[in-house]
């Protein structure tokens, strides 16, 4: 069985029974699970996590933007965080079992049902997009929705599916696949916070560190201590305690010690079985060693 | 949902209709998962490994021993394995969302309907057992079968459930809990077996080391080194990674260092979740953290 992860972020994080009734019609497509639900009101965003097979997922993403398209009218939303529709993003995440490039299909098919059945312009990004200018979320997204019906008047911003111009109410939609995102700080034994900044310099993409790191330094004030508060974009290829160990080197320059470190939310098992077969320098291992990968396993051919 | 398994050892490994017919008994039962069947027909012994929920596995292997029972005669049985009865040991092992006082719960309950059903004198073992002498399987299996009915007329040896002497064909059985075992190799770069035995008696609990450690120094001919192979009994107690350094800091004295390490057969995910997390300092992490355990919680979640 393939676990995809998917992550709709709608535009609505204030009005609970409408949350409810767009997470509804997704988590009721058999064969989807809803791992978590978090709304934001000042945002007036939330974040819906979704786990399933790819052809459930597809389904349950339709009946999603069906049910926000009835509830959420851009023209009159307002809230902290930048968005272009209704449905502002849907990453397609490979969890277990199952290649980026398949999530990149599911995406593309998705994107293609979407801006046909609901007459939304859809932009691919991430490991599904076709151009390095529409590669981040951040580039697509820019001007909003506010500034979209403009924007798209510009070549460079011709939709990869559905029509050449706004929904009207719901804007424009983004769906792509990516890598899980795997929140994680380190806590340093100081309150020197120059010294949590220079080191989330050195480990940070955007100044010369590892390609899948974003980082930076925060005061940890209740505590009295720092932290290099990341985001791992690609567990695979900048694994986590390559980063822990980076972190742990630069610390040491300063005289300062890693006091600990956390994951925040949710973390696939990969990227710490990962991080165990490198520290134990784990010949030939594989995951179907990983008695619950086995488990998995017998339960799909008990299924067959 | 509880994972446990249970990996019944029966005393038949040369007829593989007959393993044949005794697995298919057991996973016949809903609710039950063959992860693996491995026979040798030295041994004339077969491992059966099953997981589950406490009461399909109990059927499972009263459905096991009922198969058995027709099947194999103890009489005529030979093998190099030290063996006692028919089915010669079961043990259960928690694995995920239950405790080991569940699993002994399970054996005790297990090992008594077997005792009365099948007029099967049975031994608890390992978390199981209620006296010292009884702890090890190798104590209670001393004799074999062919010793059984003299020892057991001894007080001693009077059996937990079941009738006081054996059974005629299937002879006396092992029933109870452990933790699962970490079958761990630690390859040293260098062909010096001496440095090997001595790392071994260093961290084996026999000679003064860990307490949930086997250990014995062996030769790898064929690619002209040594290594430390390991039986880790309790990965809680004595984690994988503790283990690890141990051994490489032992080697260093020796100027030896360690190549590589190897996980042989099955490893629970929590066994490499926890090493990960001491290496990489994490700080109140839990298993709830974990993608794939909160996908499992919402399965069972759905099957409500």
């Amino acid at each position: 069985m393939a676990i995809i992860e998917c992550v709709p972020n709608i535009s609505e994080g204030r009005r609970p029974d409408v949350v409810a009734g767009i997470v509804d019609a997704a988590r009721r497509v058999p064969g989807v699970r809803l791992l978590d639900v978090s709304s934001d009101a000042s945002h007036n965003r939330s974040v819906i996590t979704l786990a399933g097979e790819a052809a459930p997922l597809k389904a349950a993403v339709l009946a999603l933007f069906e049910a926000a398209l009835a509830k959420i009218d851009l023209t009159t939303h307002t809230g902290e965080h930048p968005r272009l529709g209704a449905v502002d993003v849907v990453p397609f995440v490979p969890i277990d079992g199952v290649t980026m490039d398949q999530c990149v299909a599911l995406a593309k098919d998705t994107a293609q049902t979407v801006g046909e059945r609901f007459g939304i312009p859809v932009y691919l990004y991430e490991a599904a997009s076709a151009s390095p200018l529409r590669k981040n979320l951040e580039d697509i997204r820019r001007g909003e929705f506010e500034g979209l019906g403009t924007k798209m008047t510009s070549h460079e911003w011709a939709p990869d599916y559905g029509p050449s111009s706004p929904h009207p109410t719901a804007g424009a939609t983004v769906i792509g696949a990516r890598m899980p995102l795997i929140a994680y700080n380190i806590n340093l034994a100081t309150d020197r916070i120059d010294v949590a900044r220079k080191i989330a310099a050195a480990v940070r993409f955007s100044s010369g560190g590892f390609r899948f790191v974003k980082a930076m330094g925060v005061t940890l004030a209740d505590r009295g201590i720092v932290q290099v508060s990341m985001n791992l974009t690609d567990y695979e290829k900048t694994p986590i305690h390559r980063v822990f160990e980076a972190v742990k080197h630069e610390a040491e320059r300063y005289g300062v010690n890693v006091l600990e470190s956390e994951i925040v939310g949710l973390v696939p098992a990969a990227a710490l079985i990962n991080a165990a077969g490198s520290v134990l320098q784990l010949n030939d291992f594989n995951r179907r060693q990983v008695l619950e990968t086995r488990l998995r396993e017998s339960d799909e051919e008990a299924e067959k």
